[in-house]
């Protein structure tokens, strides 16, 4: 009875993933695996018999596009999706487009650890006059440039995606809406915190595989009932194992 | 100044289209020619300038891969798309799956012409009892069953596409939102019917190309000030006749 269903999707593999660059804001696109985790994903939401009335997503292609092919296999194309800057990945600042493992390399296994996975460090931020900065590019010309960020660390992801979910998606799912938002590995993990209510050392040490459906039950209000990931289990231990090596020199 | 701008694109062709089937309301995807055809709609409305705050389909994947296909072409997946049955092709009735150049052969080309180019005569309509009855199936179930067709003439079209239109679009065209409209030759004739004051004769006789970007130039009260199909004038002709003669006996 009053049990609300909440399901979070991890993008799939992007083209910067996969030569193991700081992604963030920059928009790239999946690449063919990460397109293949995504339809994959839908098929097994179909499968297990999960439905949905309203999807989010970021504004960030990667998630759009495992969004989009989660629903082509689902046939529900049809249902109302939500994008906001909000479900972004995590701001990575001036780290975005370096790569991870020569960043290892030249600040330190350490250094790129604590950059990662900290909960409140923030990466070097971009410039104002980057051309990376948001407030400069498309995307974002509604918004007031002083809501966008140059860095962010997880807790000022936390700081956005938290009351965005608490304004827009809870009365949504009080409703007996159910919800499924394709994002980013950050902005998931701010949404996880917040449901579990994890602290700052637990959330740093989770990593949330790609392309895996997380499904919550939650109770009347909002409690986690159950959770549990959709597919083959030691397949999911892999990928969130290949996420926590990313940032090790190789 | 005061100049709003509307584009209407009509999906590309469809397996249903190739095969010369009468569609309607069902569902069924893109073929890769009427895939390619979205993308070239997005690659020209990039290459001449225009841009959007906010986009609109029916809840027919062909429409919605059609837009989808687009958006990527002009990278603008992050645009919001409100999807509504209002603008969904109009229904065919019985007539969906049968080959328009059989029925044709069985009824005659005048009746096929009355049924596809009248303004007021409806197909043959679905039982109720049958299972592609909309009031039964999942993508409408929000919506109460008296308010979906079981066949729809054009004039019936009109009457469910204008109104939306006029509720949900004119609004953010008044406020200077540029909209994208990806839909069907039905429901994208109804709008044009009202944009130009057409009178029912002359919409009738008005065949709209498929993937074809139709740009209105509107005034401030979204009088027609100049419209103009995007791309090459020779491809567009031959795309008009091609949809007037699929009618025709062969």
């Amino acid at each position: 009875m009053n049990e609300h269903v909440l399901v979070l999707l991890r993008h799939g593999e992007s083209e910067w993933n996969r030569e193991n660059l700081f992604t963030g804001w920059t928009d790239v696109e999946l690449s063919d695996t990460g397109k293949e985790e995504a339809r994959q994903a839908g098929r097994l939401l179909k499968k297990e018999g999960y439905d949905f009335d309203i999807c989010y997503t970021s504004y960030l292609k990667r998630a759009i596009h495992t969004l989009n092919l989660a629903l082509e296999e689902m046939d529900r194309e049809w249902l109302p999706v939500v994008k906001t800057w909000k479900l972004n990945e995590r701001h990575y600042g001036a780290l975005q487009g370096l790569n991870k493992s020569q960043t290892a390399a030249k600040y330190g296994e350490e250094q790129v650890k604590i950059w990662r996975r900290s909960y409140d460090v923030q990466p070097p931020a971009l410039s104002a006059e980057d051309a990376r900065n948001p407030a400069g590019q498309i995307p974002y010309r509604g918004i007031p440039g002083d809501q966008l960020p140059l860095s962010e660390s997880l807790k000022e992801t936390v700081a956005r995606a938290v009351p965005y979910f608490e304004d827009e998606i809870r009365p949504r799912l009080l409703q007996g809406e159910r919800v499924l938002i394709a994002a980013h590995g950050n902005s998931l993990r701010a949404l996880v915190m917040h449901l579990e209510h994890l602290s700052r050392e637990r959330i740093t040490n989770l990593n949330l595989p790609t392309g895996i459906p997380l499904v919550y039950h939650l109770g009347e209000n909002l409690e986690v009932l159950h959770k549990e990931y959709l597919g083959d289990t030691a397949a999911i231990e892999a990928k969130m194992q290949a996420v926590a090596n990313q940032g090790k020199i190789r």
